[in-house]
């Protein structure tokens, strides 16, 4: 951590401060140059990150020098981690994990003929959700406990995977009890209490990234459930807010390359709810792909008309077996397979 | 709602539309235009807004003409609502509302020192968390019940009300039991399970705005309250994400008129979490009450170098008490006391 | 457009905006709903686009139904426009276009190291700034016309294709002699006058998205040049300012399906200026390929330790070259090539 | 200036950036920790920002610790600069300086009515476009010169001085003979050329801040200007790009203390440009001055409805009126005088 110094701090302040990094078992070094004064301190960050330097006098700012975040760093573990989700599929690998179906669960015969389809084209792990965050109360929110179960009907047909998500901490063993993977949303990427609950079970979480949150708060809420000792956890950007209004959200797809390099977490790439629109999606997905994401996870639908959610982002099952030849090419043009 | 058709937009593409429509036992109207056409429905829109029409075929974009959210809309109800907290204090009244105190509740002696500080200056409510939202696993939680205590023994002994924040659905007893106001953090704006819980009790709520939701979302998150029966809502602006670096995240000053004209909700300001500095959050408050907020909240601490959380943004109570008189000065200019 | 009436507008004030519309030689129709009566107006939208309706009384707010541009449009033409940039070097085309080269343009020899070193990897055109545009009056601003001669000298002994920036309208001649594409910089998106005299020549022009711009932004810049009678536009997505400080920009890689729906011009992408780091610019730059680009602008320095700007972006030769062998894959899985 | 060494970095590499350091004429000092080592250097940061530290092998960032501006800093100068901008008018000072006036100059007789107007009702400048920034090529683009002359006239009438917009740096002569303050746009705040040609002459220059510009990007602008030495640089916060869309920008209010505090240059407030909305310009303009603002430029228009641009964003002169009332309450509320 580097203190820097206002320019007219005294030695009296100075020696405040270094007193009190002493103090905390530290070493300080203090450097006087001709415009500012620093004290840096090496080491130990997390004992100094959180006292308030700021708030000393003569302390113009503060500056870390080391990431927050531990257990979910390249420094903790150099090589890729990949997560096995039961039934031979793996994260992380050398092969892409395409997750498809509907945004919402809505019925049974439709969930397992989505799931029929996609599995066909090569998906491996179906999507849909029981339990909808809807920013109106006036939304269809989900069938709830009777979702999950149609989610483990259409598992016990096609042998697909399951990912659902998870949004009230009350309901964590209902939903683990029918899904292979727990989603947790981008609204709650900061519900600590959610991420500490799901660090305690040792299910795969796919953690999606808050619509406003930079990777470095994307990586400290992971590190949430790594703490826990849950290191079974799945990243995956999903698009943030910037002005931009042509598309729902903006993918970042930078992230990719960026969470590559300061984790060794597989990162999978959410094109639906990052554009908003259908016919965006596959440039997006084989963008995610060229980029060197884990996965996709993907919006399908075969009657978007009649959607109780999200019909405006979902593919035709037609167009989803058109992109997903597209998406081999490209995987085989970095070296993977789907 | 207004459907835009696309240019190559087919007769029977536009039938199919318009019987959809007529099937839900809505009226639409066609209008054919030299570059576009588009179908006109008009009322009931909540009926339309959960058909995804831009997934029709022959459909370039769809948009809506009402806003989403009844019972907090002007329309709903055209005076100020005015909330009763307790005690004898109103929030949306001529007199503004100042809350103060800790980000974090520490320990009972400095906490009830704090609380007389501020209550001597003007505060009617005491702010501190005793469950706190950290993006990191590794810092300070908070006391949990036994700051929840704290902050009861507070109140006995200066007669302030109490304002504390709830983050987890299953402590909503405990915490309802020792405070006036419950608030909903930025981070659980769109904790929907959360929201429908507050929405059950008839505790005033404050809820702030999560940091990168729009207006239009956060009236809707307050929706979910009201719909559930408790009509006491505060609405707090506590800064948005930008761009911008110099502050923590940047305050939407203009959230408070668009606010004022479309809800009949009171409004307060959080200068200390927007601006993230203690040097700034004066010049903040300023404007708060000169744009026409309600009340504010705002973190004060006698020894911020000691503070557990965020002492980087907390007034020292020598400042606060200088801010007060400054405040008064800007509530009486504006046609209000304090 | 779409006028929607306030809930209180009175007969008065709807009649006055109806004759006010009939009095420009439109047709307006009413139609009256339960929550909010709107005005409709179809075709001739530009009539109607600068009259301030909103400022009318008992108006609530006016939707625009079409876009303002109107030669950029796919609406204009449907088929991708090919931009001939000379030397048998098409934009556009089922061949991908890749300009590479340094930041600036720093002295003769390294300049044509760097050239014929890009060509000999399969760029087509080679890059470098003459004229710097600069957040610092104190960085290093450029070589100036000295710079434009050894573009024009590494063309000579390349055969590459020259691109280079225009930042001042009096300049205009001068660069023109020197350049085969010129280059519109992001901070000059917007800068009107110069757009209007780069749309009287009939050169290539390569105009980048300013860092805060929104797509319709960026196309309606587009439509100042071709307004003008040059039709010649190479649109660049370079990064986009969001709260994200991992990168230096944030990459919209939606913008390129984005713009492909909506215009017919062709688009590139800087993923050099985009991430501002080179360890991101190849994933970048792949991803941006499988999103559709037509092109790719690269920068690369064979010693960026001793580079006058932007070092730390650009690629060393030998990583360039491993680069195109990863983006020729890239190209050939959707379809094209380099 | 630190240096923050990978975790793998090699004793070569290190040795490589010393020497550097050491053959630039600065003096490094190496700092070994537990996780990270580090290399500073202190003073003279200038020598340093312009090497890619960040591009040498071994390094993982570079952090700056000092600003890059100098002349517009606080450092430089200690007490607030007042701006003499002639006729009496001082910006910077204990009295509030009010601009008034339309969005464009449209013609001679509605122009002196509102001089006459806003004079009466305490503004001491009016402001004015005669050439028009417009995102579109079909927009109304000002009347030139014969603009300029009205605004002229105008100010013969009334004494009142004169700001207007400089776009075309060949246009610089024309305008300085009619203004007394020249105006740099948001659109131009990085057009370098313009800054460099208004910092030659030594008129005064009201530079609006871009709209996703940083505050430090601000000041680096305005210090273009300085350090061609004209001092007499006003700066204008005028809303920033953000998500949010119920304002046409967000107006930055905490951006009045943060350059206060960095830099000894005035600072004014545009409400109507950062809203877009003529029934926020109060609130926000009465922020403003709470915040610590030395001046406003509002618009002010007799008709909105037929105003050429920006109708919407205007205040009748009656609302002016009125607005001037409550803002003398606010400034004396501050210690100042409107």
């Amino acid at each position: 951590m580097i203190i820097v110094l206002r320019p007219d701090a005294t030695d009296e302040q100075i020696n405040h401060i270094v007193d009190k990094v002493k103090g905390l078992g530290l070493k300080p070094w203090l450097s006087k140059g001709v415009e500012r004064s620093i004290i840096g301190v090496i080491g130990e960050e997390d004992i100094l990150r959180i006292q308030p330097f700021e708030a000393y006098p003569g302390v113009e700012k503060v500056m870390p020098i080391l990431t927050p975040y531990k257990l979910v760093s390249r420094d903790f573990r150099k090589q890729d981690s990949v997560i096995d989700v039961g039934g031979g599929v793996k994260v992380g690998g050398s092969r892409i994990v395409v997750m498809a179906g509907p945004c919402s669960v809505e019925n049974k015969g439709l969930l397992i003929d989505i799931a029929r389809k996609v599995k066909s084209d090569g998906a491996t792990v179906l999507r849909g959700g029981a339990f909808k965050p809807r920013s109106s109360p006036y939304s269809f929110q989900g069938l709830g406990e009777e979702g999950l179960k149609y989610l483990a009907q259409a598992k016990a047909e096609t042998g697909l995977l399951i990912v659902t998500e998870l949004m009230d901490v009350r309901n964590i063993e209902l939903v683990s009890k029918y899904t292979d993977i727990i989603q947790i949303g981008a609204r709650n990427m900061q519900n600590f209490d959610l991420l500490r609950e799901v660090g305690k079970i040792n299910k795969p979480i796919l953690l999606k990234r808050g619509m406003s949150n930079t990777v470095k708060e994307f990586l400290m809420s992971a590190e949430y459930i790594l703490a826990g000792c849950n290191f079974n956890v799945i990243l995956c950007e999903r698009g943030i807010r910037t002005f931009e209004d042509s598309t729902r959200f903006t993918l970042d797809i930078s992230a990719v390359p960026v969470i590559k390099r300061q984790s060794h977490l597989p990162v999978i790439i959410d094109p639906s709810h990052a554009t908003g629109k259908w016919n965006l999606v596959g440039a997006c997905a084989k963008a995610g792909l060229a980029a060197g994401a884990d996965g996709l996870i993907i919006e399908v639908h075969p009657n978007p008309e009649e959607a109780l959610s999200d019909g405006n982002q979902s593919l035709l099952p037609e167009k989803f077996s058109e992109l997903m030849v597209d998406l081999k090419k490209i995987a085989q043009a970095v070296g993977r397979q789907i």
